[in-house]
């Protein structure tokens, strides 16, 4: 069955309408892609080395196709390193007509139709050739990292690290004359600010911390490592976006029982609450943007996390509370001109009840865009019509990939781009704007905002 | 005022579209309906009495038309047995414009105009005309209910049903060579297993059980009888999908104190928790498929519910948990291949957030149809849109009309197929999807979808 | 850049279904405007002042505008009365782009071609000739208060007004024969009924009560007044929608309590539950209709509250329950003919899932129109889909303006008016209404609608 791209895929249908975000959608079709959070290993531009295989290119790694596959019926196992690719394809290829809708059906498709020049529906009987295919391509020199980093446009691209990481991988990319590209790290303090985490003592020991103070400082130090290696942003991913003044004798205590693994589950929140806040305040101090990814109950299915471990697909989002939750933090600094504060939910029932109203009036807060499971067409337009009554549309961060997959990045910008401009061509229908104003704003959406938000 | 039925209703407005909506819809217009969860009673098709009345036929049992009545002010009396039909018609006909734009409005238009050839909107006017059509055509013997039965080309209908019942009904039914269709029960034990429902203790009794233990196997060979008899699922109706470890030292101890009277709120939501687990177990064990209607916050007005009962139109939904509350019993059977577990919620919030996630990940997980309020046009499309883009179009269970009105059965599943043209072709006008898989996706929707996840 | 009004702006965009909506539209435009809940002065039409300039006119007291600014980085003092208005002008000015796409873009661009024929989107090149062109209208007699309250077409205007408000302004101006419009005052007794409102106890004392039953009294007294002053409702503005059955003893523990400023956070929950009921019960009583408010969390940010006051732009919504918590109220009144109770909620997740629901039974209950957040082009039609297919179009308040911005009323029922067009177009496009039932609802919804839930 063939398998195409509609040249005017995502647009709205009605012609005249379709028209005007056609020309939005070309304005900033070839603008420089912005990818200020992701997860791309940093090594895979420094090392260069060619892509193995389609299953390690496309499947492998990627949760969101693998989680729709155990779904259907297939064990994880199938997608282990020590299965036969040529395999594991074909059961992704039987199970193809199951991404028919799905945001990853979306990206996949565009992958495999622009970068590999498909053009049938993969099944089952085409599985070999497809992968025949694919595997020559990965081959060529043009499908190295580097050269895909330089034909995809982008500008920038952030990784996310550990704050004890010597960025060993970024600073030799900076020092490499045949690279031009701008990889940035990001500082991710999850695991040394949550006393629950697992090895949460063994952590603050590398850290060299003895006392609150001595802790605070450090990480304040390892920031400033970042900073200096080209770090915009610190990303906090939390289940609940949770911030509290708690005293400094309080914290230190607290901190104590945490290292000796005594602290209670009340405890640990009180002390996540008030870290939560502490990264406000060293944002405040560092100018680095402060990310919040809030709202997932992560690894659902123990079994399979112990079995695989994380990001195995059984991430599920939960009802999240913004208003109360982060009051504390924004009583400090939420007018303060130094903080960027780019908030992220899964949970869409806060689009216009909590979060656009907050970016309303918060000079520091910003909309993150539609993350994770929301990274989808439709969804991205529910985001869009939930928050810009409210905010605007120049209270956001800009579009976000997120990902780890990092073939679908430009397939997902390029998507962003589409729904941006047929967001702007319906109010343009509707008479809510006029062409002129939604030109300017299609624009800003991918430059000015994103450059604003991430101080980029 | 004229009342008529448009070829098209339903299908998207975009002409191009439309054609395309109306390909999909033609190639499913005339597929057999399954309706695997319902509450028809089976001695209608049993005893194939003429219906009565109009008002005995679309008015009295749909707690969806009372209830709008009552809402604009017709006292639920005036719809008891005792009052003339043709003064309770009369009422419904002069309220008819307040139906207008609802999901009831709908289904009765297209059984007024399809069934009955009417061609006028109800008003005070013609009310008394109307009435004497319809009772003409319930005179005949092409309006008894094995005749509808096999017009509206039912191949499976499935009743809801007490554990306890003989299902002598459905025996019977089977047995009659003169009658060929499929009605299954459905094995219902709400009243069996929350030690705060009215009658437990002497439903227990009826049941013969004396320990925990001997309660259990008793539901399970009741479980066994249901399966002997056809039934293919058993359902479970819950004001929160609560699932809990609970070891049986505890389980026997707060059962017999269930059988006393003496169990406290706290205990009993336990054991209703423990018992949504055991009915896990059990469908793992003999093969039913488990559904849960969550989140209905039953006979909110209690004046109401003393004087006339349950069902009366004051069942109202609530905020449902899904993530927490259902992770014990996915802990354990989530990856069962054995398990189908399909989740019924009035909350559409959870469709985004929680549901569709855990369908794409656990394999046991089906998305329940939109159920109760949410049966509609907007609403199903709202569904299909929020969950779609997760979990694809292969993790859900079907279209279920979950109805008592046995004559809108036809107008329900008719409703749901537009609805699937209509959402397939948007993306397929929207380059997401192409014409050949949107086809192929249209056809498992009533077909291959629901066979699978009912196990039919 | 040029500024102009699409004439169908707001209106479907597809053709065939703009051509019935556009003769929906035409039906109702001209139709007097009802506005029985807002926040105008009667002072401004009883002395019938000029206004002062735009900045006064159009930013300064509206804080979804000056919220908006705040958030681009404009200090809130910069709107203080003591700045020069040509300076507040042209920073609004500058970051007019920032409204696109926004409810207040939207009326504030309605406002300036309609009322002052200005053709140009607002920068900071045309901010002074902008300023010039609308100070020379408002000195024309045609743009004083009371010229525009004609020309608007307002039948009724009702305001917000203090229990203990001797309602001079509204007594003088009914008695001014040179006016002829109708300005109700409105009782709303938050800061009454609320032990924790500051200034409790001060105005319980101002009411003259010393004892829980003479503080009803005095209440039912003073509300009889504004009934023979014209109110038609009382307003109460809430967290929660939380009532709660409390017996006469606890209550007037409570209140003693109260008075003594010894309360404690539980028994100022219980009090305003109780107080909740017992406006209900007045209602029920002297047929004010009763509006509830609920689900916004005040003054979020304490120190723009403590220099700036109150209605600054920081009221946030949280998610509201109201099937558990309004359960005593609807207990008792809810199918009481005399109690009218009109719901307003800024979760728009409870649309679907409780008071659709709710007023689809309970005769009482009746369905705010979308208000503050939600009072936007696309939040209206969701409140339109997410409602009418369960409450269908006969169970709600009609359009509700609730503003403090007198010019923008008649911008605002506009946009009621062709978002409720668009949505039955749309519903005779997908063949789910024919249009002479569309008319018929188009008309009550801004005539017979109002109307009756209102008693006006």
């Amino acid at each position: 069955m063939r398998l195409g791209l509609d040249a005017d895929r995502l647009l709205p249908i009605e012609p005249t309408v379709r028209a005007v975000a056609r020309r939005l959608y070309e304005a900033v079709a070839d603008a420089p892609i912005l990818s200020p959070h992701g997860h791309v290993d940093p090594r895979l531009l420094l090392d260069d080395a060619p892509f193995a295989d389609p299953v390690e290119l496309l499947v492998r790694h990627d949760h969101y196709v693998t989680r729709l596959l155990h779904a259907s019926g297939v064990p994880l196992e199938r997608f282990g390193a020590f299965e036969d690719p040529r395999e594991t394809w074909r059961l992704f290829c039987e199970h193809w007509h199951r991404f028919a809708g799905t945001a990853s059906g979306y990206w996949l498709s565009t992958i495999l139709v622009e970068l590999f020049g498909i053009d049938e529906h993969p099944d089952a009987g085409n599985a070999d050739a497809l992968f025949t295919t694919i595997i020559e391509r990965l081959a060529q020199p043009e499908f190295r990292p580097r050269a895909l980093f330089e034909r995809f446009g982008i500008e920038v691209l952030a990784t996310t690290d550990d704050p004890l990481d010597e960025l060993d991988a970024h600073r030799a990319l900076a020092a490499d004359a045949s690279f031009g590209g701008r990889v940035i790290p990001t500082f991710r303090p999850d695991g040394y600010v949550d006393p629950e985490a697992p090895g949460f003592g063994e952590r603050i020991e590398r850290l060299g911390a003895t006392s609150f103070a001595g802790y605070l400082d450090a990480l304040a130090a390892r920031r400033g490592f970042f900073v200096e290696n080209g770090a915009v942003s610190a990303d906090h991913g939390v289940l609940e976006p949770f911030a509290a003044d708690l005293d400094d004798a309080d914290a230190a205590r607290l901190f104590d029982a945490a290292r000796a693994d005594t602290i209670d589950a009340a405890g640990a929140r009180a002390f996540r609450g008030r870290m939560l806040l502490e990264m406000a305040r060293m944002s405040v101090d560092d100018g680095l943007v402060m990310t919040v990814h809030a709202g997932v109950q992560r690894n659902h299915h123990t079994a399979t996390f112990e079995r695989y471990g994380p990001d195995t697909g059984h991430d599920i989002p939960v009802a999240t509370e913004w208003v109360h939750n982060l009051r504390p933090l924004l009583q400090r600094f939420g007018t303060d001109p130094r903080l960027h504060l780019i908030l992220f939910t899964v949970d869409e029932t806060t689009y216009s009840r909590e979060l656009a109203p907050l970016a309303a009036f918060y000079p520091s807060v910003y909309l993150g865009a539609p993350w994770w499971y929301l990274d989808a067409p439709d969804a991205v337009l529910r985001f869009r019509a939930a928050t810009t009554e409210t905010a605007g549309l120049y209270r956001g961060s800009g579009f976000v990939d997120d990902t780890r997959a990092f073939l679908s990045i430009p397939a997902r910008h390029d998507m962003a781009r589409r729904l941006d401009a047929a967001f702007l061509a319906r109010l343009v229908g509707e008479g809510r704007l006029d062409e002129p104003s939604a030109l300017r704003a299609a624009r800003d959406l991918v430059d000015a905002i994103p450059r604003t938000a991430w101080r980029l």
